[in-house]
């Protein structure tokens, strides 16, 4: 990481962004170029997802103008590398712990250290909703789990399912499928929904018997003893209620990670994702910005994220202008 | 082009865009994975701009997130060739001239075809503002001068003068500078803004004589014989009223291009943007959509754009599948 001085040393930063997804290292990029010293803190989800965000579970972006096709790590490591072409940015892997006002500063608590800010984005993303039912807890990491990307290898040849009918579940489907002997989609409603262009994937695969859809289904109970052996469905499927399985991939939804934007008084929607302003990325709070999936967008994309981070660049910058707060 | 057999043919579309810069085929790219039949038109501005939209006249593009720095052109052509890799678009160099709504369809005029669409996108972006003085038509072409990257090399070892103090002002003052013996800014208020990056870039050729900066200055006429010779300031700048100057680039802002938007009854604010909502791109009138430089965003730029573009095509495919207008 480039250095640049002894102010670069001081926990001090004009931009602190928490997260360091494709959103926030954009947002990051964009706020150096307006001369903002900039700390962007990024929090390894356990064994969820590693720095570089959620795109990084994505094996295929092909959605991101200007790449017709890259991996969600790939495009990941170019939005950080650019980042990190200016002297003034710093990616730090630190979790926030607490976020609170004082005066016109911001005091950031992680794992690690502190830092004061004079203004912040939430760039926090979402967490994997988990299936709350009997076996789902006790069965996790033992055959149930929730990224098929970084797990589908250890499925190979086996029979899977993978709950969920976004576009999402779909293409955690296909990762599967690549992996597994079969690859069963049980969903909730009439038909699953993803982008056409994955349901033509899915319809090609289905030909070939490697995945089979069960709609209008729900998973009551996981069962098995060391390790998942069958699921319990609300009904028969083919006369079966209890339904063999060797693994089951969940893919039914995410959490906003708002509740540090909630405790500095930030206005959170009932979804519980953060308010925000889409010509600005300002929130209810002065100097506090909130960009990408933590945001109550109705259309969650790596390329709207990006935008929205670097729109909350422009308005930190214009805000600490315009105010007595000026820039480092 | 890639054609998809006879459906390609005909001239119905579920999805018009009219403008082909970096927005326009960014939509257009999202359109077709959405499974949209998509037309994209483009309109040659005269000499000033080829297809690809205003982005194509800036030299250096260093802020859209994933490349850390290429020309306007090659970003325009990864985003055009993402595009043509979907078989549903098409992108024409043709200029729309009428747009009309009858029934739930709009039908689109340009001057060499006739189309029908289910959607419309309006990604027209903004032309140049022209200098309002006495000589500035007169000697357009003949020493005046709009798009510094296409004619800066007309000057080289000449004196020029740059009318405008935006960060688009400054990048075409460093543009001009590399080719030009001097460069004057000429700008009305008390300090020229740009970006701080770009600002610095301009401090040093300023320090090396390359460029001046004269602020607090109008030009009230432009004088010159076959071609421009020079300008009246309101006032003396070196004890000089009329100073002469061997170029002249304006560079004083944009007009947005929503008169075809107007007359379909979308609403404009009173720069001529059109106003539209910014979690959905959606304008006032029904399955009609703006995005990029010609709506009412206070920040624009290519990833602002782009992504306003994604967004304007997913709401289209909602509005298309919500309604009983089904995509082909």
């Amino acid at each position: 990481m480039k250095k640049a001085g002894t102010k670069k040393e001081s926990n001090e930063y004009d931009f602190l962004i928490i997260g360091a997804g494709v959103t926030g290292m954009a947002a990051a990029m964009y706020a150096a170029r307006l001369g903002l010293k900039t700390l962007c803190l990024g929090k390894s989800y356990g064994s969820e997802l590693p720095i570089g965000g959620v795109i990084t579970t994505t094996n295929i972006v092909e959605n991101y103008p200007g790449f017709i096709k890259l991996t969600g790590t790939e495009l990941s490591d170019k939005i950080r590398d650019h980042a990190l072409s200016y002297p003034l940015v710093t990616i730090k892997e630190e979790e926030a712990q607490k976020v609170e006002k004082k005066g016109n500063l911001f005091h950031v608590k992680t794992n690690k250290s502190e830092y004061i800010a004079k203004t912040i984005l939430f760039a926090t993303g979402t967490k994997w909703k988990k299936l709350d039912v009997p076996g789902s807890k006790e069965y996790e990491n033992k055959g149930v789990a929730y990224c098929a990307l970084c797990d589908a290898p250890l499925f190979k040849n086996k029979i899977v399912g993978l709950v969920g009918g976004s576009d999402s579940a779909a293409k955690d489907a296909l990762v599967l499928s690549d992996h597994a002997k079969k690859t069963y989609i049980i969903y909730r409603g009439d038909q699953i929904h993803p982008e056409p262009i994955n349901m033509t994937r899915i319809e090609q695969k289905v030909k070939k018997g490697k995945i089979e859809i069960i709609n209008n289904t729900n998973i009551t109970e996981i069962k098995g003893a060391q390790f998942l052996k069958s699921v319990i469905f609300d009904k028969p499927y083919k006369g079966k209620k209890e339904f063999p399985l060797e693994g089951l991939f969940i893919a039914i939804g995410h959490i906003p990670l708002s509740d540090l934007a909630k405790s500095l008084g930030v206005k959170i929607n009932e979804k519980g994702e953060i308010i925000l302003d889409h010509r600005t990325s300002e929130t209810n709070v002065s100097g506090v910005y909130a960009a990408g999936d933590v945001g109550d967008t109705p259309f969650k994309q790596a390329i709207t994220g990006v935008a929205e981070g670097c729109i909350a660049a422009y308005s930190a910058y214009e805000y600490m202008t315009k105010s007595e707060i000026m820039p480092t």
